[in-house]
C-alpha cells in the first residue's frame, strides 16, 4: 500500500511529536520540511519503522496503516449523522422507552453508559424517579455535561404564564418543533423534568427528525435537496433579545448523511428568494412539516412527577397535547450539548473496557510464570490487593497493591508503545495514569525505587528479599545511596510506594487463596471516576 | 410581481397569525390548506390588501413585498459569514486596536455597541482597565452574553502549570490555532483577561483566518475547495474527556461563503481517506498553514494587567510567543457565545434606533397641532416631563408622562401595524412595551382610563378639563361607572396612571419653556436596560 507521507508523518507517536496523555502533537504542520519523503521503511516484529529525509524516525505498530485505511472499521465519526444511529418509529418503543431509575443511574456505570448510549442512538432516554424538585434538572444535566445558559435562563419552567413571551408558558397544544434554531449554536440537548402534572392534557410527543428526513429522501428526493440546501432566517426577539440564525432545516455532512434537523414555524422569518424558489421551498416545507406529523412517527407518552427526558435538540422534534387548566402541570427544563454526553459516554465505555483488558490478562497473560517465584503473575498481583485489603488500606493502595506489576505484562492488550523496556515500573504507571490518579500512579511508579529505599535503610528488610527479587534488585541500581535515599522520601507518593512494597514482597506465597480480579472491580471504577 | 402564495402568508403579519410581542408565528405551516391561493389582492393607503381561498384576510405594508425580494437591501443574513465583515491583515491596525475602557463600556451603551460591532466586523476587541482580578473575565463574558462551561471549567487559567493537559498551560510558544476544534458546538467566542504578564516574552498574536481562508481561495481556489469539503476528525482525550467532532478547516454556506475556520493541528486526528485524497488534502492544509504565518498577516501586542481580549473563536486565531520563567504571566480565559453577542448588539442598536426616532417625531411630526389644544403635540409632552421631573418623580414616571400620548403619531417613524385606530392609549402602551417594562407602559395605557375615573371619584378634576379634553371624554366613554372605578383601582399600574394624568392635563401651557427630547434621553436610555 502507498502511504500518504505527510499523513504519515502527522499520525507519528512517538513522545517528541505527540503527548502521549492527550494525544495532542507537539509540532506544527509547518514545522515539516516541504519536501518530506520516507528515506526507508523496514517491518518486523509488528513494528513499522519509518526514516524520513529529516531524519526523524518513527514507529507505528505493524497494522496501524492498514488499521487506519479508508473504509477500514474505525470509530464511527463523531456520532453526530444518521450513520450508526437507530432512526425510529412509534412502533419501535412497544415494547417500553430507553429508561432507568435516576439511583441506578447514579451508582452504576453501566446503566449510566446505557441511558447516554440510549440518547446517542436513539435520540432520547427517560430518567425516572429524579427528585421532584426544583433545579434538579440542572444536575442531571450535569451528571454528564455542562448546562448551557439561554435568554430563557440557566433553566426554564414550563407552565401556564400569564404574559408568556412563548407558546410553551401557556396550555396550548404544541406541534412537533426543535427548540431554540434561532440560536447558533443551536442548544444540541434538552432536558425536560417534570414537577407536576395533574391536569387533563399536557402529554408529550417525540418525532424522530432523521427518521422524518429519511422519509423525506426516499419519497421525494428534490424535496430533500432543497431544504438542504436553502439557509432559512431563524428569528427571535423580545424587549431584551433579539436572536437570529441562517441554517437549513435539514444539514448534511459532506458525504450527504443527515447531520442536524431545525424545525420550528413559529421562528422561521422571511426568506428572500425569487418567487420560484419560494415555491419550491415552501412546497417541500410542507410535505416535510406533513411527514413530522404523520402518527406512525409520533411517540406519545406522559410525563409524571419525577421524569426527566433528556433529548437530541439537533435530531428530534418534541410535542405536547394541549392541557385544560383544571390541574397544574409543571416543568423545569435546560440546555447542554451532546459533545460533553458523547464524551461521558466515551469515557465510561473506555474504562469499562480497560477494566475488561486488566480481567483478561489477569485471567490470561497474567497466568503466566512470575520472574522465577512460585506464583503467576496473576497470583501475585492478586495477593498483593487482597494484603491491602485485610490490612485496611484505602481504595487507592488496595488498587495500587493490585496492580503494581501491571507494567510486567508484555502489552498485547494494553497496547504499550513503548512498554518493552524493562522499566516496569514507569510505564505501568503511565498506563494506569489514563485510568486513574496519582493516588494510585504514584505507589506504582516507585515502588521498585521503594525496594532500593527499604534495603537501604532498613538492614532486615533485605534479608527478607526472595532469590529472584535480591536478583533484580542488582539490575535495578542496587540499594539507594544516602542522599537517593533522602530524595525519595521527599516524594509526594512515597510513603504509600513503602506500603505497596511490603505487601509486593509478602504476596509471593504458592497456592495461597485469593479472591478473583472480579472482585476488585467496583473498587476499581470508583477510583477511575 | 408574481408573488410566493405560501411565503406572503407565511408572513402574514396580523395579529392572529403572529404574537405583536415576539413575533413568533401562532400556527403551523401544515395549518394552511394544500390549494392556498390569493382570491383577490388590493392595494391602496399604502396597503396591500390579501383576500385569501381559506377566508382569511392579511394587510401588508404596501412595500412590504418589494423590500424582502431576492436582493433587497435586507439585513445581512446571521452576521456570521464574511459577508458584511472587515477581513483584515496587521496594517489595518496601524492606527490602533478596537479597544474601549471597561469603565467607559459599562457606562455608555454607545461604546458597548462599537466594542461589540468591533468582534462582529473585524472579530476581535480589547477592554482596558478591566478590574484585574481573579474571575473578573466572567463579568466580561455576562456584559454581552452567557460563560460557555467546558472540560476546562468555567473558567481556565492560562499560566505553567506544573503537569499541564495543554501546551497553553506552559511557556511554550504557541502557533496561531483556535481553541477547541473537537467540541461541536465549539464555543464561538473566547475571552483572555490579563492579570499579571511580566515575564520577558509571551506576547499575543491574532491573525484573521477569514482572510488567511480569502487568500488561499485567490491563490489556489482548489486547495480551498478542499478545504471545504474534507471533514477532518478533530480528537482530545485525557483521563476524565474524550471529544470528537469531525469538522471541515473551513466551512462555507450554501452560497460559498466563509462562514467558520477551525484551525489547531495539535488535535488533529487520523483522516481515513485514500491515498491521493490524503495528499490532496495535506497539500492543501500545508499551504493554509503557511499562509497564518504570513507575518503581515499577524496582528501583534502585548497584554498587560486588566486587558481583556474578547475575539470570534470561528474565525481569529490566536497565538503566542514563548516566554522565559522570569517573571509571572497569568491569563483568565473562558468561552462564550457569538449569537448572543449580536443579539445584545442588536438590542443596543435597536433601542438607539427607536431613541432616535422619537426624537425625531418630537422634532417633526410633534411639532404639529395637538387636537385644538394650543400647544403642540412634542410641547404638551415635553411639558408633562418636564413637569414629572420637576415633581421628583421616580425615572418611569417622567418616562411615562414624556411619552403618553406617543399612540398619537400616525406612525410615519414607528410603523404601527395598528396605529390607526383612536385607541391611543393602547397603541402607544404596546409599542412602548417592546422597549420599556410595565411599571411605564402600564401608566400610558392607563392614561385614558384614569382621566374617565377621575372625572368619577373627583368632580372638581372634571371642571378644570380643557375644552378639548372634554369633547374626546365622551368619545372615550365618560365617566366611569362606580363599578368601573372601583375595577380601575385595583389594576397595578392605577395610581401611577393618576399621576400622570394629572400632569398630562396640566401640559397644556402655550408658549412654556420646556427641554429638549435629549435631555431625557439618559433617563429613557437607563430604563430600556
Amino acid at each position: 500500500m502507498a502511504l500518504s507521507a505527510y499523513w504519515l508523518r502527522d499520525n507519528c507517536p512517538c513522545a517528541e511529536c505527540r503527548d502521549p496523555r492527550n494525544g495532542q502533537k507537539l509540532f506544527q504542520i509547518t514545522d515539516l520540511p516541504g519536501d518530506l519523503a520516507i528515506v526507508a521503511q523496514r517491518e518486523g516484529e509488528g513494528v513499522l519503522e519509518v526514516h524520513w529525509s529529516d531524519g526523524h524516525r518513527s514507529a507505528y505498530p505493524a497494522e496501524w496503516p492498514d488499521e487506519r485505511a479508508e473504509g477500514s472499521e474505525g470509530p464511527e465519526g463523531d456520532g453526530r449523522t444518521e450513520q450508526g444511529k437507530r432512526l425510529w418509529t412509534a412502533a419501535d418503543f412497544a415494547g417500553g422507552l430507553p429508561e432507568a431509575d435516576w439511583a441506578t443511574y447514579l451508582a452504576d456505570s453501566g446503566e449510566r453508559a446505557a441511558v447516554l448510549a440510549a440518547v446517542q442512538r436513539s435520540g432520547f432516554a427517560l430518567l425516572r424517579d429524579v427528585p421532584a424538585v426544583e433545579r434538579q434538572v440542572l444536575e442531571v444535566a450535569r451528571s454528564f455535561g455542562y448546562v448551557r445558559e439561554t435568554n430563557y435562563g440557566e433553566l426554564f419552567d414550563v407552565r401556564v404564564e400569564p404574559d408568556p413571551n412563548n407558546l410553551a408558558f401557556t396550555s396550548a397544544a404544541i406541534a412537533p418543533h426543535t427548540d431554540n434554531p434561532y440560536r447558533d449554536p443551536v442548544p444540541t440537548l434538552q432536558l425536560l423534568h417534570c414537577l407536576r402534572n395533574d391536569s387533563t392534557g399536557g402529554d408529550s410527543g417525540l418525532v424522530d427528525g432523521f427518521r422524518a428526513a429519511a422519509v423525506l429522501r426516499e419519497e421525494a428526493p428534490e424535496d430533500f435537496a432543497v431544504l438542504t440546501r436553502t439557509p432559512v432566517p431563524f428569528v427571535f426577539r423580545d424587549r431584551t433579545t433579539e436572536l437570529r440564525a441562517e441554517r437549513p432545516l435539514i444539514e448534511v455532512d459532506a458525504a450527504g448523511r443527515i447531520r442536524e434537523v431545525r424545525f420550528n414555524n413559529r421562528s422561521i422569518g422571511t426568506l428572500r428568494l425569487p418567487a420560484e424558489q419560494l415555491d419550491a421551498f415552501y412546497a417541500a416545507y410542507r410535505r416535510f412539516a406533513r411527514i413530522t406529523l404523520r402518527p406512525e412517527l409520533r411517540l406519545t407518552f406522559r410525563l409524571g412527577p419525577g421524569d426527566c427526558l433528556i433529548f437530541d435538540n439537533v435530531r428530534l422534534l418534541h410535542a405536547r397535547t394541549a392541557f385544560e387548566q383544571d390541574g397544574h402541570r409543571h416543568l423545569q427544563g435546560c440546555y447542554a450539548d451532546l459533545d460533553s454526553l458523547a464524551s461521558s459516554l466515551a469515557v465510561l465505555n473506555r474504562r469499562a473496557g480497560a477494566l475488561d483488558a486488566l480481567e483478561e490478562l489477569f485471567e490470561g497473560e497474567g497466568l503466566g510464570e512470575y520472574l522465577g517465584e512460585a506464583v503467576t503473575m496473576a497470583e501475585h498481583m492478586l495477593q498483593a490487593g487482597a494484603l491491602a485489603e485485610a490490612a485496611g488500606a484505602s481504595d487507592h493502595l488496595v488498587a495500587a497493591s493490585l496492580l503494581h506489576d501491571v507494567g510486567h505484562f508484555d502489552g498485547s492488550g494494553l497496547k504499550l508503545m513503548q512498554g518493552r523496556d524493562n522499566r516496569h515500573s514507569h510505564t505501568g504507571a503511565d498506563w494506569l495514569a489514563r485510568w486513574f490518579g496519582p493516588e494510585v500512579t504514584e505507589p506504582v511508579r516507585l515502588h521498585v525505587a521503594a525496594k532500593r529505599y527499604l534495603c537501604a535503610v532498613e538492614p532486615s528488610y533485605r534479608a527478607g528479599l526472595s532469590e529472584a527479587s535480591e536478583y533484580t534488585l542488582q539490575v535495578q541500581g542496587g540499594p539507594m545511596e544516602a542522599d537517593e535515599a533522602a530524595a525519595f522520601t521527599a516524594h509526594p507518593g512515597a510513603e504509600d510506594a513503602v506500603a505497596v512494597r511490603r505487601w509486593d514482597d509478602q504476596a509471593k506465597v504458592a497456592g495461597a487463596p485469593t479472591p478473583a480480579f472480579a472482585h476488585f472491580r467496583p473498587l476499581l471504577e470508583r477510583l477511575m471516576s
